[in-house]
């Protein structure tokens, strides 16, 4: 939620300063972006940005979310990776997100009893789901630079200690900043998985849950932006995000602008999760500059 | 349950025939063989066996349970593999039963975020997993002849497709005809799992469930087994279980026998299991023959 308070101190500030700009400021609490509850993703970020087009007609909440169009939207998160500690910053501008693509995959092999079952006859779907596993982990490897690749969930059917596994059920998840090296990583995965099925003799099932490109940042937002570090005697440290945002949706409504706080370790999506007061200080402070330095481009 | 039905129908056949045997027979239904709802396989046959020692000295009920004595048990079972099949014949008798070990296995590493966590910096506990599952197959494969290695469950913690998993939880059955063999497996096994948790920098939490020894059939029963299957006109055929059974508990009470029945494909713990109803006939029969027989050994 730290996002959503800075926001609201932002609005605090101008109001206990009696400031009114010349344009109205919006704080939205997105739920899931994670979509970790529902298959998609930033469902209700897609919501505001009209984009949902999977909801039914006569689903009037969501069509009536959708915003009538903004000037521009700001994000502000921590790094969830270790550039700005490395640097010793606190705080940097976001360039643009990383392209995402996550899919759902069902291994289907023959099910059977786990002491009766030869070796050499089994069609066992968990053992062809960790062969993909490890391959997705190795494809990732050889990509290398910013592309990453992510098993982070395995079932395996019927689920006993003494059954061959008849099915397994895995999600994985491929990020580049470059719309194509994503692309090209996802596909080469993919590829291996249907080889290492074909191999073994398992059914392979891959449903695309969902692709979203590469979303660049505003160019004009991310000057203000520096401006606003620089105004806060800070260093101006551009750098990418390997996290999908709700940003990344929101830029199909309007331009858009991260402002990204250095936390510990890069630890994110962990318990150990942790950033310092005094950054979220100042970012709350950088913020409040950057809000106000939109009057620059709104009167234009 | 074939094979409570299968002795109730023996008694019934004695009672309809007014016939009383020299010695007492009693009909369990032992439940949880498979273990697969207790951490512990075979309680209830362990309790009747009086080996349930792990249970606290106030759980009167399981004290009870114990039998007083029995000179044989016998226990009738679907083959759950392919021999009798491939051999053309509805009924084997068993020589014993493969030893079995069960392990819970926990590996521990860094839960992070899918997107920003570099590929070259994750400890990932689930990758590491597939690396272990892999190899216990390999093992298996490797040793050869009647030893099978299974990892039937898995799960990945926290458990969100954009999370890097930061714990892997799954389960390792071995068996072989031989205890020698059945510890060989395992050792070499765990060897590999330690080997592979080194090198990726993960921990690695070993928990041996169970371990049960082979437990070879009472020559003399087997003897009247083979007796009772010639006296329906069949062909003698000797057989080991590569599946544990409640037989192999009671052997600490009595001699055991065993009857095995042609099952289809060999197929077992899969919904698709099936017999021919003229074979569960021919097994009643059998049995019945069998338990006639026993009176010649009581009498001695």
């Amino acid at each position: 939620p730290l996002g959503i308070m800075l926001g609201i101190e932002c609005v605090a500030a101008l109001h206990d300063a009696g400031e009114r700009l010349r344009f109205p400021i919006e704080i939205y609490a997105f739920g899931d972006e994670e979509g970790s509850r529902f298959p998609l993703a930033m469902l209700t970020s897609r919501a505001v940005a009209g984009t949902l087009d999977a909801v039914p007609r006569d689903f009037d909440a969501y069509r009536q979310a959708r915003h009538p169009g903004a000037f521009a939207y700001l994000e502000a998160h921590i790094e969830q990776g270790p550039v700005l500690e490395a640097d010793g910053l606190a705080l940097g501008t976001v360039t643009g997100i990383a392209a995402q693509r996550r899919f759902g995959i069902k291994v289907g092999g023959r099910a059977g009893h786990a002491g009766t079952t030869a070796m050499t006859l089994r069609r066992d779907a968990l053992a062809a789901a960790a062969a993909m596993i490890l391959t997705a982990e190795q494809e990732a490897l050889a990509a290398g630079g910013d592309r990453v690749a992510t098993v982070g969930t395995v079932t395996a059917g019927p689920g006993a200690a003494n059954v061959v596994p008849g099915a397994a059920i895995f999600t994985l998840d491929v990020r580049a900043a470059r719309d194509a090296d994503c692309a090209a990583l996802a596909d080469s995965i993919i590829d291996r998985f249907g080889q290492i099925a074909a191999v073994r003799g398992v059914t392979l099932s891959v449903d695309a849950l969902h692709s979203l490109p590469a979303s660049p940042c505003d160019p004009q937002l991310m000057t203000l932006m520096d401006g606003a570090l620089a105004g806060e005697g800070l260093r101006v440290r551009r750098l990418v995000s390997g996290a999908g945002h709700d940003a990344m949706i929101l830029s199909a409504l309007c331009p858009t602008a991260m402002l990204f706080i250095r936390c510990r370790e890069g630890i994110s999506h962990n318990p150990a999760e942790s950033l310092l007061p005094e950054d979220a200080d100042l970012a709350a402070r950088t913020m409040l500059r950057f809000i106000k330095s939109l009057e620059d481009i709104h009167r234009a």
